[in-house]
């Protein structure tokens, strides 16, 4: 059991939150809307705690359940606070208005933004943004375990989300140097686009990708 | 029952082949290594075909079964010959020394790069180069139907090449216009990657890509 720190307290705050308690972690939540926040912390029940940003950081592994801008923002606002502690980027940089380009410069993408942004000793690692809020807080796709991948330049700090991930009852898969979250988020463009189209009736942001077998 | 020509004559065009000729479509086999190409048609058998560059293209629907560079090159020889059918590019233009990057263009895909080569009256669509070979001949994995993403700008296009799919078993999943390519082509960046590290013992050219459930 570690203490897990998440900002933000929307839909993939609860499911990360979900999955860490599950996994017997502590999760400390901390979000600016101090009665959204409460309402999380008290939907996970035990082990969970809540603050706002005048909070002191106390997870090791720092998840950033919020857009792209904010968690560049937070991380820039917490700025040596978060040296020495992995930082997760779960951010989907997309155009939500045409799920056709990207928030992010060319040849970039979410997560190195943020890593920009960040102390340079913060252990920024890119994982869960290919799953969705639903699925993840079920922790399983059609009975199988999802896919978590993960991509950081810090072998040490993808040792322990993968550890976490696992603990978690998914399956954790190092995907190589974080400059591979351009392909997750590129990825993620097509996917999220899917969801969102009424072409395609049946995907209803309850869906996961998988490599199977 | 309709006829399809595969350029190529190696392990992709050898399980696209399969896939067709269990489709009950009629299948002609182009190659440039006459030998080769003559195996492959025994091996597909009753409804299958072959011939040299010399031959005339019979097929309504082209796979484009070769390389990214060959790819262009057999587009750009055959020119008007093309126009009117759908022409379907499979490569994955990765950069096969590091599996840290892409052949084509910053901003573009291989399928753009073939439709800038091909007649404009081509009618080029992206699809199956998220499927492996192994597992493609197969038609399986884990038991259930592979997905077959598809990008292409000619709806008609698309629709004939989900009919194949559909009727080889496979499950076509329509991802939007011709440019949706570039996340499909850098999906299989990061898919192929984990394939040749040594670092995934399981991931050995046998996985899909599924969207679950």
């Amino acid at each position: 059991m570690s203490q897990i720190t998440i900002f933000g307290n929307g839909h993939m705050a609860r499911a990360i939150g979900v999955r860490m308690i599950r996994a017997r972690h502590s999760v400390q939540i901390l979000g600016r809307d101090g009665e959204k926040t409460r309402g999380l912390v008290e939907d996970l029940g035990a082990g969970a705690s809540g603050g706002g940003e005048e909070a002191v950081v106390e997870g090791g592994i720092v998840f950033l359940a919020v857009p792209y801008e904010e968690a560049t923002k937070v991380v820039t606002l917490y700025g040596e606070t978060l040296a020495g502690r992995v930082v997760v980027d779960m951010c989907n940089p997309i155009d939500l208005g045409t799920f056709d380009g990207m928030r992010t410069p060319a040849g970039s993408s979410g997560a190195e933004q943020v890593a920009l942004h960040a102390s340079k000793d913060a252990l920024v690692v890119k994982a869960f943004n290919t799953c969705f809020a639903a699925t993840l807080e079920a922790g399983q796709v059609a009975g199988q375990p999802l896919d978590v991948f993960i991509a950081g330049d810090s072998q040490e700090a993808k040792m322990k989300v993968s550890a976490v991930v696992a603990a978690s009852g998914l399956r954790p898969i190092d995907v190589g140097p974080l400059r591979r979250a351009r392909e997750l988020e590129a990825m993620m463009l097509m996917f999220m686009g899917l969801q969102v189209s009424p072409h395609h009736e049946n995907f209803n942001w309850d869906t996961a990708v998988k490599l199977l077998p």
